[in-house]
């Protein structure tokens, strides 16, 4: 049986790190869903944007494989970029579309935690005075719904970066929208806070870069195995990426990533049949 | 209010055409639906798999909105690769998740088409003989659970080459497919045909390349739009889809194509600025 995780929130959730700036992660025990169906995970993991790139996601399973020796983990891809707490309410189209898209994972999956990253649309007198009891609602019937009332909800905070740079005016108020998930974190049973603390930002200075987004990853993950705020950077991230990066390829992530260029139209038939029977030939 | 199409089916409508092989369809008028909202279309179009491709909905779309000349069209992306015709049973998760898609497209949308493409997966004596009653049932069900009882389905042809080249021998049987979705075209109400005829593959020798699919989206259209079958290559089909290609970009589009280099990370911070400012300088 997966193990399954719904990602929800808005962009950096998404993923908007570059995808040419990291190495592949590529495990054949980490799937994603696709039309409610199961398939080994090639990033982006999410497809709400023509651009959608690198997210925590990976990261996230590749340390939970780590952990899991002989598992699988299935990420359920459902956050929107530039969606405000407002756009999640219950019964709108996105929270709708994520419990419909959990209720599908959960014919063949257990549904096992939910991560979370948002804020950046809500970061202003109004949208922090209101984001505690908002997102309360949408977490209570998030579990409720799927079943899952003890699941556990990692949330991630917003980037450091946010009010410097070209569209800082915007964020100014992104350290107090913090402190309002630190607070549900502290408060909801449950529920745990992961610092973006020395994450860097692409150009935009608004989404975290690719590099960050696998170090994000781990730390969605060290809370929620160890079940524990994580408030400042770990130590022995980079190293534990570059441990990620050196993993061995397996016969069908190899086939896996092979039968994605060919499928591109990045290789022609012969060198795609050459390329698999090589794979096939070493084993 | 957007008019919306349903897409469903296996590969050839996901679509695996190579991106690089065809130019760009970009029109502020032709959106896509992404977790229950619309967003300006930027193929592909489907997420079925990381290397979708070019399928029939982007040309589909551009035909409609030539004939539609104010309105706008949403197309929702369901077909899922390699799904047998079992596969698409009521109760499963692709029907069901093309169901609920419709749905959330329906609040924000008039649903006015269905286009369906599948087969290759039940090219065999026991596919052929059973695709009829089963398809019905997928099409009633639809029909009523949308609230949609008269809405046109059309449906298209499996590719002359199937039974040719390196995987001809899984397709002996592609032509009495092609058989049973003509008869059933001709025999239920609001459903046409058209042929998948000189069509040409990618490499495979499976899929649809891109310049084909552009011009199997034009076929959808004109069975859609004059309510017929098509038995036939069109006349001036390649003088159609070069039309397409010659439309001039508007604001919108413009933006939405360089907001989308950016956020792959083709462009620096400086060069998106500058592009956005000629853009707005222009009009």
């Amino acid at each position: 049986m997966i193990h399954s995780f719904l990602m929800i929130g808005q962009s950096n959730m998404a993923g908007r790190g570059y995808v040419q700036d990291v190495p592949i992660i590529c495990n054949e025990r980490i799937k994603m869903l696709r039309n409610g169906l199961w398939q080994i995970m090639i990033e982006p993991i999410h497809c709400d944007r023509p651009f959608t790139g690198i997210g925590p996601g990976a990261s996230f399973a590749s340390a939970w494989c780590n952990k899991n020796e002989t598992e699988e983990i299935g990420l359920i891809p459902c956050a929107e970029g530039s969606s405000s707490l407002d756009d999640w309410t219950v019964g709108g189209v996105l929270f709708e579309n994520a419990v419909f898209q959990s209720e599908l994972a959960q014919r063949t999956s257990k549904l096992d935690g939910i991560l979370w990253h948002q804020g950046e649309n809500d970061c202003n007198p109004e949208g922090v005075n209101h984001y505690y009891e908002k997102f309360l609602v949408i977490v209570e019937t998030l579990r409720r719904r799927l079943n899952v009332p003890d699941i556990p909800v990692i949330v991630g905070g917003l980037g450091d970066y946010l009010n410097t740079g070209k569209y800082g005016r915007y964020f100014r108020d992104y350290s107090l929208i913090n402190k309002v998930l630190l607070e549900f974190a502290n408060t909801q049973d449950n529920c745990y806070f992961i610092t973006a603390s020395d994450l860097k930002a692409n150009p935009d200075n608004i989404h975290f870069n690719a590099k960050s987004q696998r170090i994000f990853g781990l730390r969605y993950f060290e809370a929620y195995d160890k079940r524990i705020n994580i408030l400042e950077p770990m130590k022995e991230e980079i190293s534990k990426i570059n441990e990620l990066n050196n993993k061995p390829l397996s016969k069908a992530e190899k086939t896996a990533l092979i039968g994605n260029e060919f499928g591109k139209g990045n290789m022609s038939l012969e060198e795609y049949e050459e390329q698999l029977s090589k794979v096939n030939d070493k084993e």
